[in-house]
């Protein structure tokens, strides 16, 4: 799958007739659609879809794409996204002293797993500069207090601004972001080391074995003002017997904490998921 | 869900504007989808989708849907099925001695998991016909040897004809089936106590045990004329050590066979499946 | 394995020798070891093991098993069980109105899965009373409200006593025992249908569709006064995904309650299960 | 569990009293055990056990520990192995030219969840001599042809014994080993992307795909004279789907294959493995 792609993300209420609009939209502009999912959540009475086509031999030039879209999902009150498989998401990378999510994400950056750009990587620690500097990746560190809080906020905003950041993915960064940030910068992942909603906050693997759980997890989410009580893209989970002392949790927890984190940022680079309240979409 | 729905199954040679082709149908005619999904198999240049939509308020009435339908999906040299969700397919359970997968497949139909009449028994033998009585459930026993095969094979197609039936689950029926049965009744789910293509043919969990292996696993699979060769539904694993004897693996793997199973024949009843060459495609 | 076994479970501090000691008490009258498995908690300095043997060639009768063991445990300080393999524990199902735990655990015992007598069978409604009688089982209705909840408990007590029942299994049983039921009776199972500690309480499925998670689970533990709390002995999950309404979530998590249950039910009939604290070992 | 401890794997006929045997051993000396696991295969008619214990008040000096053991040992007729602690096992990674399980496992030894040095890495090919460069490890270019195979086999023993290596870990190494290398290094560990027994041998992700298989594994295993047919150490599967296309399917693989290796070569270390046959007892 070479050749160029569109992709529109879309959820609206609920109506007949929306599947044909979609497709009719691509098919009457000569697009040949290669991947069209559907989902519909009667509950919420919302329609939620995906459908991606080839741009080889679409007859809307692209900079008509959007507008012209914009005249059939606007009437439906729809939120929808549009993206091209060329224009490659860039992505912050931040950390604080751990570097097995790091070094992960890195690794799958470069084999060719991720589609993206990594331009930048944010620390309150400066551990892990050697990992940046070896993959010539720019490397900032912004400590934080709560005292400064506030204002080192606003300058890893700007870093992010300046860098032309699509997503943040905090892979391992033991920070709390503040409201403010998450309403000016909405699109971010988290890997948190916990099967939530259990063990939701601080030291989740030590809960765990006071608890004495069979089996352990990890969740991927997006960051809300909620501290990990945003919309799930990814959980898996390993099993643990009494043989497992905290260390081990910790250490088999590494290895999901670093596949939950790629597959949910391999599923938010391939457009395929679409977030409504703290329930998401994920396309297969 | 409780209003009638109709469900086309529809795999075709890929062509643009197919998505646009079936919704509008749809659409056109009133209908409001409530599923849809497609699959492009890039490799075999095959289109294959499942859309469902709510009968109430669809213009056509039910004897014009397929042949309204036939208009569209003939010229697209199209393989399809048309369901109506009202219509309760009639399955027949083939049995032999052990009894775990009939049991588990009779609690879901009792229990309303799996929509779907079950009128007819068969077995090579009579340990179950109890099972049967108990349920009310008319019971054959047709034993079968090497020279009374054909001539057995064709009293179950009789009552496969008598009964009306749609889909026959070998729930552990140990007996190969004749390729003279197979085309004249095609529509025939097994379960195989192996993660195949490990372990096809006979003992496989003594064979499992032989050999080593850390999981064991069942599929669910449609009968085709090459012995546990055909299209794979559903498939699942567990974890076994060496604390397992061939005992225990038989123990774990009837849970597997049970699940298995009864999620295949699951799919099935809901028009989920689309089997081409040996592959299927499982609709969400 | 027909011939009988005698299995010591013991819980002591750990200090040099114990594994001898226990060897040798075994090897000196007489057995041969057939299962040995021991664990050493090191942050609650604990011992525990689990020590089978066969009784055939075991020179002590048996009535002086246990008094010859006591005179090497009881200064150790131990917590021990000792089991005749031959003696086969006598279990008691509590249910309300859901069929498949009970109907689960009564076909594993039938053909021989769990090795058990299960002569009495609860409930605080009649619905599942055709069961019992089906299988021959005593039902006893013992409905129960806040006023009644003292009394009816002592009635059951008493039922237990009567029937010389060795565990409860909470197949499915919407009350929550008291403090004083769990002290007289500390020998009792549950299945809660969440995978714990998330989703502790009411409407786990409910739950769990609202917070949108992508996997579920069951857990089975041991009922103490704590609700949920429980020390813990099996748990598995299921994948579900956004497709998975609230019905789908219950009865994909009524696979997994049948299953976790079972597993847990033959640990303890097995005598694998060791708990300490709100931990369990769970021997292999 | 920082001090010293002593480990002995040992298998030999069952017959009473070994476990007391091997306890005695240890606790007349003066060690405390921290770990004691004992299997016994029926069928085989083999006792097989690991024991550990703290050095520290162990009154035998190390180099009398081993000839101690054998008085006791030999007569069994044992197979058996010592292993102190702080002895850290040296490590040979084979690699051809995909560097997942090669970055993995070295990843792994930095952050110390793998106790092993690794000093030499042999491939057939150039392509992640870099990398060896960047850990400091000593890359030796080992090119083979069937005309070479026999005289490169006996340069890659001499270094492993130069090297001083215990152990051979085939991270992606794409050449088959001759029997007679095999007979000389016996201590080979292997990830085959499959889960064997099926698809042993080449392109197992493409003959998955053409089978339409539901899940796909992958499987470590010690390397002998029949390929992919050694004792299995570990396996583990992931779900594909019908969306999955062959480069999903090695995409998927790959995190199975960096995850069963670690876990094998870690079990391995930790000197947990016991094979015999074509099987392995794996101690918890």
């Amino acid at each position: 799958m070479t050749a160029a792609t569109a992709t529109i993300l879309l959820s609206c209420p609920d109506t007949p007739g929306l599947v044909a609009k979609l497709a009719n939209f691509i098919y009457s502009n000569g697009g040949n659609i290669i991947h069209a999912d559907h989902h519909t959540d009667l509950s919420a009475g919302l329609f939620l879809s995906r459908i991606e086509w080839q741009l080889d031999g679409f007859n809307l030039p692209r900079e008509i794409v959007g507008p012209a879209f914009a005249a059939i999902a606007d009437p439906l009150g729809a939120y929808w996204e549009l993206h091209f498989s060329d224009q490659i998401p860039r992505i912050s990378l931040w950390v604080t002293k751990q570097d097995h999510c790091l070094l992960d994400l890195l690794w799958r950056s470069r084999s060719g797993e991720l589609k993206a750009e990594i331009p930048l990587i944010i620390s309150n620690h400066t551990d892990l500069k050697p990992i940046a500097d070896q993959y010539g990746i720019d490397f900032h560190h912004v400590p934080v207090t709560a005292e400064t809080k506030a204002e080192q906020e606003a300058h890893e905003l700007a870093l992010l601004a300046q860098y032309n950041i699509d997503l943040v993915v905090l892979a391992k960064y033991m920070q709390v972001l503040s409201n403010r940030f998450i309403e000016q910068f909405p699109k971010t992942l988290n890997i948190h080391h916990s099967f939530l909603p259990a063990f939701a906050g601080a030291k989740p693997y030590h809960r765990a074995y006071a608890r004495g759980v069979k089996i352990i997890g990890a969740t991927s989410h997006y960051v809300t003002a909620d501290l990990d009580e945003g919309p799930i893209v990814e959980q898996d989970v390993v099993r643990v017997s009494h043989r497992d002392e905290v260390a081990d949790l910790i250490r088999k927890g590494k290895d999901l904490e670093r596949i939950v984190l790629a597959r949910a940022v391999r599923s938010h680079l391939e457009h395929r998921v679409l977030a409504y309240g703290n329930r998401t979409v994920v396309f297969g």
